[in-house]
């Protein structure tokens, strides 16, 4: 155990040092890290494999998710969701559309096509930026994402080997050489790196002195310069943009000029239709619109299983906000974090974006442990740091969960600023703005020296952020106006990836003792019970009798309008519970003899599996309790 | 009136010759109908104008429905649902997943993904027929659908002023000529096909003379042999199939072998899935697999604002069944339609395809009528004639809505046979067989000569249905074995189609008094409760009174955790009633003076206008009963 944990430590330090979006990582549950030897402990393939294959397989024969179009041998980066996995999405959406839009007077809905006008993408940038970097190998043809290319070259096998290596103050050249050619096929599906990296090895042998690290060597052996094609060792073109959205062509003529795209996220139609909205719905800002849909990225690699895929599902809410300045303007004060806001109350008319962007961070992190179910230590709020930051954006938090695969984001919080809008009406030519009374009638009052006093100010604070001195003073005019561009804070989540999320937390194995006093393994998905597909199973005790089964199927139908509910009469009623443990259902009950004498059924939970007798008239009350 | 009404009749005669799918037809509703001169009653466009326009107008004004991408001019074929919009279609997909998917036992749930492997469009026979007929003008190079080429011909105009002239008895080739010419520019955009009427004015004028119809003559027009260019008068291609799937690229490589296409229905998932769903959700058949989702059709020329567009949303159920040979064998007999069989009550183990197609329909009427509340003599169930039926098909009904733009399809249900399954496992070469129990220990007694006999009668049934003997005796011979594969029947809807129809369905303008005996239009959604975006609006009488404030909105969160709620504390009442009608909230709840004496609030209901008094205690029930 100690030696594990060690071991882990030392993983750590090791490979966290990568980009911070791929940082490699071992999640912390204890579960897990329990099943790694030694040796292949700080290897994240074989952790991949380990953990995520139980959940991948128990997706697939429990109809939760299976490859898209599979008899025709699947289609790589399309998944489908099973009748369980649908009711699992269906519940997280509903959920979140509860939470988000329902339960607020804020948020307004919006349900936009996929495929919009391509002038969209162009003024979000998509069209221009939107893009991987790709290179094409010269001599083989084949075309490799350039920062992901080498991702194919088996990464594990040659760290688990040459660890054992260091692991056994081995470090003679020769020996690796030797062992680098007699391992080749295994190591890599491209020998002719295999085989340089035989040539570099006192370069290689100098860095595993160095910091007697395989992430090192395997570094070298990925970043040769200039780099060779993984798969043959031929030379690779310059890395080229390669735009991630699909592009179909609208109407009969096949001609650039229609060329139309499958959005790439769902977040441009909300900006696009923003004054619609705020014309429509008797929202004033701040306020919020929230949609849930499809989006589509053509993923050089997808990977990770559901996690990046071609067709993704988001659950988007843009909120808008009133620029700081204008905030001061009417509140004399803009209220930032320094104020220590209460952020768990109703939101203050004097928030400025800071405060905002806090607010929503932390909506979204009690929605994800209070309503799914994710415990608040599976995952982390990450701050980007200024040099990662989008150049328009004020702030970023990603929600990252611990995936088997890696530490991965979840969702993200964005201050965008007004940079969306603005782009929008720069490129329709119509107007985005908005004309707010409160802030007009505070700037009646405002004689001229206090009008130049407060340009000057924010000219100066503009200009210290490196923005544009004329921009500032149109702004500020705009404002005394009334009139400005709102700001946005951007909470955005992908369904797909934390359905996989809450599959991962709620997966569990546990050895657990029979009524026969017989121990077994029994597999569980400890899903909170708002997102679990089924809610109530109902099992008759027999079904060969008739006023028993008659009564049973009574109290399924009276469940039944309630709650999604599943009926299962064949099998022993321990064998029936572990199927319903198997698809997180989190409560069972059982219709026996005793039914018929006293009204009672035997209610089961699943977590606990305690069985407790109750009421039936009780029934509806104490599930409603945990279920509403 | 009783001219209005007369006119109407013939117009019925006149109109109803047109094509099935095509009729023109004007709703059977008086309240439309009163507003028709007798000029324009029986041109078409003109009712459309009259009874749609209102209608999109409320739906861009309270934010059902915006054009999608507005701000860009619009991009034809796609639209947006706004705050209302997004929950009424909200509201009827969960009806429809309730109703088929969890209130049944026999049905389970699919969320596949849009773009699927294309392998299944080759099976599914859409890559190489789901198109339409296009041809091309030589002379200005327009595309145009071939069989709607000349919908872009100004009809109504035509038939207003030709029917004028028949009104007042003049057939004077000469004048029609000159009237024609004169009107050429506002009749169509096609002066040189006026030009060409002209000089077929002998013709023309012999119809009018014998139908009296205008209609005629239009038909003269538009289908001139060869048939020119509608624009320019050109001469035109011959019609061409033009496959109406989106066609994009996955994956880097621009190449046509990675042409991938966005559905274009979602019921090819659920065939290609049938196998993972069968193994996974411990389903029997007989058994369905129901899906919601976006598909998408490059329509050439999308019409009738949401009804004919270019993404839309489908709710198909394929439910599959035992074809009635294994029935037969298994039951000894049958049970047709000339049974007589209970379509309320359960389904039958011996149920043959045509009950159960029948009971398919009968339930997707039942649910149209009591959950989504649209009248059951608002649609027509019309039966496909032997010549309309698709190849494979047995029987398909067509449940038709009257729109204002003409009778048309809401949903359909057919009997597809097994050829979707069967077309699958040829293309895959997965089967797509079922192994039967029952089949199999009903076949094992049966010696030679009565599988002689068996074999010999389904022989001779399927040649008199012009089938194959041998893949006849292969079917039987299967059967024996207890294995076959299902038939399916589908009941498929469109969820925009449907919103549409509701829209329709719900919309009036009535004439009422106000409190002070003024009488005012009011604008009023009917919605049934179970789609109305919003169940119930809660008001303060008063805002400046802390204590009735607080206690509304008290009573308004109570309301929130249940129900999608609206709070409204602006302008008089009355305004605030009429804001709700208009978007169909079935319940309005006012908070007064006296709800902090006695504890009651008012309720007002939407179609009654009657305002009772309730208790807040009693409020929830009350509301339950109706909502649930």
């Amino acid at each position: 155990m100690g030696d594990i944990v060690a071991k882990r430590a030392s993983y750590d330090k090791l490979f966290t040092s990568g980009k911070r979006r791929n940082v490699l990582y071992i999640p912390r549950r204890t579960v897990y890290i329990m099943r790694f030897t030694p040796e292949v402990s700080f290897t994240m393939s074989e952790a991949k494999e380990n953990v995520l294959d139980p959940i991948v397989s128990l997706c697939k024969r429990r109809g939760f998710i299976y490859q898209s179009s599979e008899v025709y041998g699947g289609f790589a980066g399309f998944w489908d969701y099973g009748p369980m996995g649908c009711e699992l999405k269906n519940n997280i959406k509903a959920a979140w559309w509860q939470h988000t839009v329902r339960l607020r007077e804020d948020v307004a809905g919006l349900d936009a096509s996929i495929i919009m006008h391509p002038a969209i993408w162009k003024a979000s940038g998509h069209l221009d930026t939107f893009a991987d970097p790709m290179c094409m190998c010269r001599a083989c043809k084949k075309l490799m994402r350039a920062d992901q290319a080498w991702d194919i070259f088996d990464e594990s096998a040659i760290a688990e080997a040459l660890a054992a290596f260091i692991a056994d103050g081995r470090t003679d050249a020769g020996k690796v050489a030797t062992w680098c050619k007699s391992r080749g096929k295994s190591l890599a599906p491209n020998l002719p790196a295999v085989a340089q990296a035989e040539t570099r090895l006192p370069e290689i042998f100098e860095q595993i002195k160095l910091c007697g690290s395989a992430r090192a060597v395997f570094e070298l052996l990925a970043s040769p310069e200039p780099r060779p094609c993984p798969y043959c060792g031929g030379g690779m073109t310059e890395p080229r943009p390669f735009n991630m959205m699909f592009k179909t062509i609208v109407g009969p003529i096949e001609d650039p000029a229609n060329a139309a795209y499958l959005r790439p996220e769902t977040a441009q139609a909300i900006f696009a239709q923003f004054q619609n909205i705020l014309a429509t719905s008797r929202q004033q800002v701040p306020f919020g619109v929230a949609q849930i849909g499809k989006s589509f990225r053509n993923e050089i690699t997808p990977r990770n299983y559901t996690f990046r895929s071609r067709e993704f599902e988001q659950m988007e809410l843009e909120f808008f906000i009133k620029p700081d300045e204008a905030i001061e303007l009417i509140h004399g004060k803009v209220i930032t974090l320094a104020d220590s806001p209460d952020l768990s109350g109703d939101p203050q008319p004097a928030w400025g974006w800071e405060v905002w962007h806090k607010y929503w961070v932390e909506q979204r992190k009690q929605w994800l442990v209070n309503v799914v179910g994710l415990p608040e230590n599976s995952f982390v709020e990450y701050w980007q740091t200024a040099e990662e930051l989008a150049h328009y954006a004020r702030a970023c938090v990603d929600i990252q969960y611990a995936f088997p695969f890696g530490v991965q984001e979840l969702e993200g919080i964005a201050a965008r600023s007004d940079f969306d809008l603005t782009q929008h009406q720069e490129h329709s030519k119509k107007p985005m703005e908005v004309f707010d009374e409160a802030l007009k009638l505070a700037c009646k009052p405002m004689d001229a020296m206090a009008r130049d006093a407060f340009t000057q100010k924010v000219v100066a604070d503009w200009t210290s952020r490196g923005k544009d001195a004329e921009k500032a003073r149109a702004f500020v005019a705009n404002l005394f106006e009334g009139k400005y561009i709102p700001h946005v804070i951007e909470p955005s989540a992908g369904v797909d990836r934390l359905a996989l999320a809450l599959l991962c937390n709620a997966y569990a194995e546990e050895t657990v003792t029979d009524e026969k006093g017989n121990s077994e393994v029994r597999t569980v998905l400890r899903f909170s019970p708002k997102v679990a597909p089924i809610k109530v199973a109902v099992f008759p005790l027999v079904k060969n009798k008739p006023e028993l089964y008659g009564r049973a199927r009574e109290i399924f139908k009276q469940l039944q309008r309630r709650w999604n509910c599943f009926w299962d009469e064949s099998g022993a009623i321990g064998r029936r519970y572990r199927r319903q443990d198997e698809v997180g259902t989190p409560f069972c009950v059982t219709v026996d003899f005793q039914t018929l004498d006293d009204g009672t059924v035997t209610l089961r939970g699943r977590d606990s599996m305690k069985q407790e007798r109750i009421s039936v008239d009780a029934l509806v009350a104490k599930l409603d309790e945990a279920l509403l």
